[in-house]
């Protein structure tokens, strides 16, 4: 079986285990979850992302809740961990999920609700992992081997169980013999291109480039770009995909120059109650993480550093959204789904 | 008249002094280069950027060299700095220019010929500042009140002779009474968004908001931009313009969103010998400018911080091309051309 040398989180010792995305590459530390909050605040500064990683979180979170006994403790657990980010759909589904097992078990012993929570997060963790791995396989026969495929954001093990949406693609492609160079969008102001897919990608000996988010318009003109693969935050109903911020500019680019644009995400991904695009909530963070870059000095000491003029007006956007009519396949562990989307969609769903 | 509180460049007691770029707006620290191997160094290096200061700069670093006395020092000292930096054409220009004052002085006393050459650098410098006046004026005619305006890089007083480009033309707007609002691109990897166009608007108390590059397309989706001005390296003859990495995204963008796509720039910038945008050289810069980033700490120390994993590939093409059918007008000090360019640049230029 392939799989990546990556996994960002683990349920061990009844704790959930989070890898703290915030510091890699430069500092491999994990973090112990003891409870639903702790998870909550995790899930809420990105020490864990990824639409399928959170959502996993999250249902890790709940197992932990139910720990309390009470059935209000586990609703308030399940309310929080809903509101730790607005966008990815997976956060939400993973929580109703959850709260589906434990409602017929309203009055039953404590113990019985812990133990059949901590088999649902596990199953749902177990899942991801199975749905990536089946993404990856009908992905991968889009993909010609000798081809460039550019990727924005982390849409890779890091993101999910521990293969990847869209690096999961390319992992199952390169596994299956073809030769693929990956193109990695930074992603600022977070930097998850330059700090996980380009790290997880080099761990996994893949070929890989890394570029700053302005740059790809200029390859694209040069027909260096073969192909564009990203994940996914929610997938409305007519196909349109929010996912994370510079993503719709890729797509345009990509239509402009032909080149296929490929939404790589576990079916959990796709909310059949969001109609389009115009009803996908998108999260505004912080000015602070667009005046700011984390990085390592010279010492390998980490550091964040200001590198605007103090008191400058930001905006921090942290999604965007991509049109259906800009996508050319949605690749799900359920298959693939081409234009129209409203229907193919259904029909994958049926 | 109107003028921006910043300068980039002054010639006084027989030196160039110019402010050092790459460590604005942390630290406000002035070079002097009395060679020129100093000027020719100082552009490589970035402590002086943008089209028209560099052409400024080198005509100043002849004028440095003329002192030698020695025609053939003057030779080696234009062939040195014109190679500084390949893509902006407005550096050949005044290195042109400044050897053609030369020429009919061979065998002249050396002091005449350094007189006539310090005249002929102040006069180029002169002439861009009142360049750059004339521009905002045809420029800000184009902008509405009310409007939000995107720029990319930094096209303002720090990349010319003290007024700017693209931000001359929203000067000069605002100087009109038009309510303007900015949005600044941070244009990595160097951050000329963040750190000089933020900071030289904020000082004139212009209304600006920064953020990333990869942002740009949400905003359009909103329709919360109402037009794009930036500068330009080089204009070919037929409109195609080379500009700092990202340019050709944004305009792009601007096309499918029907924003006007406005590029300012004065009449040195147009090479009628560069037929279009494929003859353009475009300078790869090196990898190290990627994988890092420069700002302060939290006690203000200024620091170059590694954001990607060790050993990472990455890629760095300084600029990119947008096409003439994605310009809207190109604002000179001649006047106003639009398409199609190859006629209207000629009216202008004859």
């Amino acid at each position: 079986v392939v799989k990546s040398e990556v996994e960002p989180l683990a349920w061990r010792d009844g704790a959930l285990h989070l890898l703290d995305q915030r510091r890699l590459p430069h500092e491999v530390v994990w973090l112990a979850c003891a409870s639903a909050g702790d998870v909550a605040a995790a899930i809420r500064d990105m020490v864990v992302r990824g639409a399928p990683a959170i959502g996993v979180a999250a249902a890790y979170g709940l197992a932990l809740a139910a720990r309390g006994g009470e059935l209000s403790t586990l609703s308030e657990a399940a309310a929080t961990l809903r509101a730790a980010r607005p966008t990815a759909v997976n956060l939400a589904w993973a929580v109703d999920r959850m709260m589906a097992v434990a409602a017929p078990l309203a009055g039953a012993p404590a113990r019985t609700v812990a133990d059949a929570l901590e088999r649902e997060a596990v199953a749902i963790h177990q899942e991801d992992l199975e749905a990536n791995r089946r993404i990856g396989a009908w992905g991968a026969a889009l993909l010609t081997g000798g081809s460039t495929v550019l990727t924005h954001c982390n849409a890779g093990a890091l993101a999910t169980s521990g293969f990847g949406t869209a690096l999961g693609v390319i992992r199952a492609a390169v596994a299956a013999g073809k030769s693929i160079r990956v193109l990695a969008d930074e992603t600022r102001p977070y930097l998850q291109g330059a700090r996980l897919t380009a790290w997880e990608l080099q761990q996994d000996g893949i070929d890989v480039t890394l570029i700053t988010d302005n740059m790809s318009g200029y390859f694209f003109s040069r027909g260096e770009i073969d192909a564009v693969v990203v994940g996914a935050d929610r997938i409305a109903a007519n196909g349109d995909t929010a996912n994370k911020i510079g993503t719709y500019t890729v797509a345009v680019l990509a239509q402009r120059h032909g080149v296929p644009f490929y939404v790589a995400a576990p079916w959990s991904t796709v909310d059949f109650a969001t109609p389009d695009g115009g009803a996908i909530p998108i999260e505004e963070r912080s000015r602070e993480e667009v005046v700011e870059a984390t990085g390592i000095d010279g010492e390998g000491v980490m550091r964040t550093i200001s590198i605007a003029p103090a008191g400058i007006a930001a905006r921090h956007p942290a999604f965007d959204v991509t049109p259906a009519e800009l996508i050319t396949a949605i690749i799900t562990d359920r298959g693939v789904a081409e234009p129209p989307f409203e229907s193919s969609l259904r029909r994958l769903g049926g």
